[in-house]
């Protein structure tokens, strides 16, 4: 447990560093653009899964463990750890950035760009969409799990493509509880929590339903 | 059947709502840029083969369960139940963007840049490739098929990156037809439809010849 | 054989068709900017060794089939059908472009930028490199050559990336004697077929030396 | 031996050919952008695991070579003969680099972009994080290794995206001082030498705790 922990810390830490400092240094050097904020994301998720996928499952999003509590394939106690420790990462994440480079672009936390209830339908779809793609790529029993990690990390760098100008494309908890706490910038992040939570638990009941 | 039709339905729904959704964001935004776009279509195509493919074959597309038609890889019932079901998602897909963003880019759907007959030739291109790497890299005996998702997804991508400014590099009649209907932008939806079809099916046919 | 003469035909006459496609769309539309010709010319050259890599061993380019007779990989005769079909395939190619799109960026025919002698020298260093991750990621006996579809597409695509707007990165004398001869660009197409062979060769003698 | 070094010297010679040649070769014709040069790194990286990974291990950085001196993965006179092969490929790379386009760009040398202490802090993180990666995706027990060249070349190609901004992302100190030497640029090339080594052998520790 403690590995799988210390996984999660880790491999949370680096894909909300290196995501949300994607954001933080395309405001620096406007060198990125937000193609290449997009590919970091994706990219990202994907190193991490085949680094700590087979230690701790690569979560890295409380979303994602909530979605895995409902399918039954974590317990609970467990749960409360692995989110627990998500968001602490996530949050020393922020942290990190503020102290190298400044209050810059809100430390990458989301905001909706234009109705709220628009990013919210949006962070929905995005996490149900990211659920199944996990549920069916690395749990489904004939799957080839071997590629879920090219899965999910492209599931993530195009979600983060097309719905980044959007909503910031978080599907993640911990990834916009970090810079909003850190930069204090909290007006709309419970939208980033209630809807991406939404999202992969009501992926992950349909996912149950169809195969029973 | 029930879980193949709705593997198509959710693959092919999310296939339209993340590569239309990339054109209609970036009217909105300018931020994806056409690079962003193409990335976009062929992650999604991607990321949906190593999710759904172990359970619908993961077509999304009726020119290419046609193809597969052709080729004796699919009953005819079957086939019929796949188009049906490629089509509502892909409308379904259109509404939700429609409901999300309004009539943006005509919610992405397809037109020729330039002549109607250069944007024909070119799709039913287009789709006789698309269709030859599905046969060559999922089907075809000695194929490793644990790469077809990453092949198939790896030419939807660069299709849509060069063949997108002239065409919008459709491939797929219900991607098509989707924001034609949904827009209402219905002139030239007839080659979107036609020559794709005709590319799918004789590349089913070419494939068929060259192994018997 | 017939088999194989024909995915060396249709996968040379895609990967022309769809990498200089996109340096002749790009004139004309100005979308796609060098990442994404370079993305083009990776990804197609990937998607069609997983298609035809197991039929024909996806050639595609005079200078490496000439590097597998080199190794002794491939007997004299089969190599001089294999060049025969694969430049037939890359004017094939051409004459499509040419009918398609009219003259447009001399059919994305290769031309030095600055000197002819740097450009010499870039296109045999691309092609050595180019022979030696074919040698070593597809031949060598404990390769993973699952992967080898990769790292060559990797290969092809990130020296466009960086060596195209120099020389054009050519690495493939087909690709570059069907647009010179289709639109007429004859001057600098020696040096696209001398650098390239002479650089796939001494990777082959060198690979050899190294294993034996 | 031979085998091994001539793979480290062929494989890091290419890597800082390409990786630092686009960095001139967009100097020169602003044409790859940043996001290019980024992507050129990740691809090049993960090509060269994929032909020499088997035979070298595929360091081609001796901040690497002494990550797996901790961890006992290699011994000290092999460590050696490694380090001083890769400094030599990469003096020889940014040499050929100075024949073939002159000093440009400073042939790409790594140069802190605003304070030192937030570049030193930063290479120590993509090296430590690196390392991380490459110890779990291609060292650990359970680790799918077929897989470790994509998880590396994606980390590579995602901390250029982001950090290369910021301190040039070297995370090797051959990749630095090749250009340092060469071009002349000397002054801050300490902290790309002693931050890599100091994150790589971090990394080596926390492995190593952690998994005893």
């Amino acid at each position: 447990m403690r590995r799988k922990l210390i996984s999660e810390f880790i491999g949370t830490y680096f894909l909300v560093f290196a995501g949300t400092g994607a954001v933080v240094i395309n405001e620096l050097t406007k060198s990125l653009t937000h193609v290449g904020i997009a590919l970091t994301f994706g990219l990202v998720v994907m190193a991490m899964i085949y680094t700590f996928g087979h230690i701790s499952g690569a979560h890295f999003n409380p979303a994602v463990t909530l979605g895995f509590l409902t399918t039954g394939d974590i317990r609970l106690q467990e749960a409360i750890l692995y989110i627990v420790t998500q968001v602490l990462a996530a949050i020393a994440s922020s942290g990190s950035l503020l102290l190298m480079f400044g209050n810059v672009a809100n430390l990458g936390a989301t905001l909706p760009r234009f109705s709220w209830q628009q990013s919210f339908a949006l962070e929905f779809i995005l996490t149900f969409v990211l659920m199944i793609v996990i549920l069916g790529s690395a749990v489904h029993g004939k799957a080839d799990k071997s590629f879920a990690g090219v899965a999910i990390g492209a599931t993530v760098g195009l979600e983060a493509m097309f719905g980044g100008p959007i909503s910031g494309a978080s599907m993640n908890p911990a990834r916009s509880i970090g810079p909003a706490l850190v930069s204090g910038t909290l007006e709309y992040l419970w939208i980033y929590i209630v809807a991406t939570i939404l999202g992969a638990i009501v992926a992950a009941i349909v996912y149950k339903i169809l195969h029973e």
